[in-house]
């Protein structure tokens, strides 16, 4: 008797990228005239870097010919871009073997993928508010989630204490939904928590190329002990502009291992079985973000979307708005002034001023009463949107 | 406590492509002056055609240009690539809605994917030999495996009988490795099966593009009763030459579903929790592959491969030797001569006229005392491999 999995009767459907759309929506009709400025969704604007794009011609060209046509690839990347990752990271200090890097389709993927490597009552540790992903796959795997409170107190970096339990820790830093960023002794924390319990760190990294503060790590692999307790999951969406063109990876230490298992050797089992590899073009794509004009390049795009958080964090600054992120993530996350709850506060700048914002409690309850502003639009946007924000607060 | 998934314990390494490539590299070292044919691998080596190349590129352009570029697409697949695979569908007379095309990496990955709507003590239906990938994920999920016989008693194409148990029915026809597909007649048969029983078809058609016979369905959805109990999974990868490439697409109709619960919801539903959807190139690339343009450039790289199946099948029936498959497949499977097993006949080949294949053995125990080729190679090759097939076996 087949029987549809109960685990998706579980899962909420996330209403709030959808009711947003439609308060803008409803809003647009009943004025038509209004300039709506967008400061709501996670997604890069500025189109791919030049040498990115003559890599991915380059690529094509390959395909065109015999000669140099690729047909299957390694189920978990090509040497090729293997390599480059692994020599970006050693520039950084951390010495990886290109074998411990596994190319992915995108972050989301690997987040959603890795977990099937442990049995389903292993439970999930997740900080909230959160990337809705943490919760809604753990939830798809009938996992247990233990929840873990992040808010104004903690400065939204909770740290783990003895009644922290999880044996998948799921830690986003600088992260997403609020800007905030674990420094390197707040993280050796948990990593001590991690090797000391038995619980796993799946280190999501998807922001580091956000990071100015030098007391932030770009990598968990930065700091001693985490070859023995932690994955990293990155992808190229934020760092090089990948959110349509998509290219992740992970990084698995090969003596990463739990219960005599080695978890190394079980995602290249899972990759070897579930996966024909990803795109040869997205990998020769991927592969020219690290070369040297590459990461001059997609620096300045980081640069540029910069501005827009200065710009917007002055702003806050001069509301007297106390808020997280900014400086190391293109995240603003900030308390609504005079009280107003996450969705009135919503409803206030849409009707006012026309900019529109995520609601942090749509992220988790813990968000409830901030909001998050993202700094991927343009400068003309962002500095329009700031003197409304004046306007209508200061 | 963190506990690693004991059914990776299950997983037998495959070592079938391993080991063959071991006694090549062996033979090789052993003989340096003697070129070796490759008939085993089934990986296309024509480069991608004129028309999706100059799509590729258009698309690149796109991503390189502020006002045509795409960051995140939708989950389960681009309006323009779903549009275009139904129109394409409706040229056979399936109609579907473009919603029920759902994008994805590639088959295999939704072959892996897709069981997880379905409780795991759902079992599998295996008809043996079997592309490993349907066993390999049955085991990874934990999921029972009944299996049914191909042999060459029922052509390789067992049919249910009262005594057929199984959840999750994987079909595959035209079939990978034995060649052999069902007609019509016969599939309409595995499908009353299905609704009989309450069974879900996995209708693997990714080698539908070598059809020649027009009693074969190219779609399981070309028969009635499908869309109460069948999920197609396609993919271009022998199609358009998309190995490396990448894109596939599954078709779920919208009334598909079991105890109440909608599958094609369900499905929605994990997409937009696990991916952030595919490519943008490699979706603007497939759709390239549906114009008439490219139906006509890629339907001559079939046939540029079919000539091969021919030369291959004259050679064969020369020889006297009992197959199936070559008319409406890009594989041949043949019984060994003298009663040769599997693997005996493999080095009998390799050591005499340095032809290598793939013993059919390596896909289930039924498959002792056959052997697969591939026609993927060049015209040259495939005649020289002809030749001394009948100089040593004639």
């Amino acid at each position: 008797m087949l029987k549809p999995n109960r685990n998706y009767d579980d899962l909420k459907e996330s209403f709030l990228f959808v009711r947003i759309a439609d308060r803008i929506n409803d809003y647009c009709k009943r004025h038509p005239d209004k300039q709506v400025l967008r400061l709501g969704v996670g997604d890069v604007t500025l189109p791919l870097c030049g040498t990115v794009i003559r890599a991915l011609h380059a690529a094509v060209e390959d395909q065109a010919n015999a000669d140099t046509f690729h047909g299957y690839l390694p189920e978990c990347g090509t040497p090729f871009l293997k390599e480059a990752i692994a020599a970006h990271y050693l520039g950084r200090g951390v010495r990886l073997s290109p074998d411990e890097v596994f190319v992915s389709s995108g972050a989301i993927n690997d987040l959603g993928d890795l977990p099937d490597l442990f049995e389903k009552d292993s439970s999930a540790l997740v900080i909230e508010p959160a990337y809705p992903v943490y919760v809604d796959t753990s939830i798809l795997a009938g996992r247990p989630i233990n929840r873990l409170t992040a808010n104004r107190e903690n400065g939204f970096l909770p740290m783990p204490d003895r009644d922290t339990r999880g044996d998948l820790i799921y830690l986003c830093s600088p992260n997403n939904p609020t800007g905030a960023a674990y420094t390197r002794s707040q993280l050796q924390e948990w990593i001590r928590f991690a090797n000391d319990t038995g619980a796993l760190i799946l280190f999501d990294a998807a922001y580091e190329s956000f990071i100015e503060d030098p007391s932030v790590p770009h990598s968990i692999f930065e700091l001693g002990g985490a070859r023995t307790c932690a994955i990293e999951i990155c992808s190229l969406s934020k760092t090089a502009g990948f959110t349509g063109t998509r290219l992740g990876y992970s990084i698995i230490p090969r003596e990463l291992s739990r219960s005599g298992k080695n978890l190394h050797e079980m995602w290249f089992s899972n990759r070897s079985v579930r996966t024909n590899g990803v795109s040869y073009l997205l990998q020769r794509g991927a592969e020219a973000v690290f070369t040297p004009e590459g990461q001059a390049e997609t620096r300045q795009q980081i640069e540029y979307y910069k501005e827009n958080a200065s710009v917007l964090m002055q702003t806050l600054d001069r509301l007297g708005l106390w808020y997280t992120g900014g400086k190391n993530s293109p995240y603003l996350w900030f308390e609504c002034p005079r009280g107003m709850g996450s969705w009135q506060f919503f409803d206030y700048l849409l009707e006012n001023i026309q900019v529109v914002g995520t609601p942090g409690v749509g992220f988790g309850a813990s968000g409830e009463g901030f909001f998050r502003f993202s700094i991927f639009g343009s400068h003309a946007d962002m500095k329009t949107a700031s003197d409304r924000l004046l306007r209508l607060l200061g």
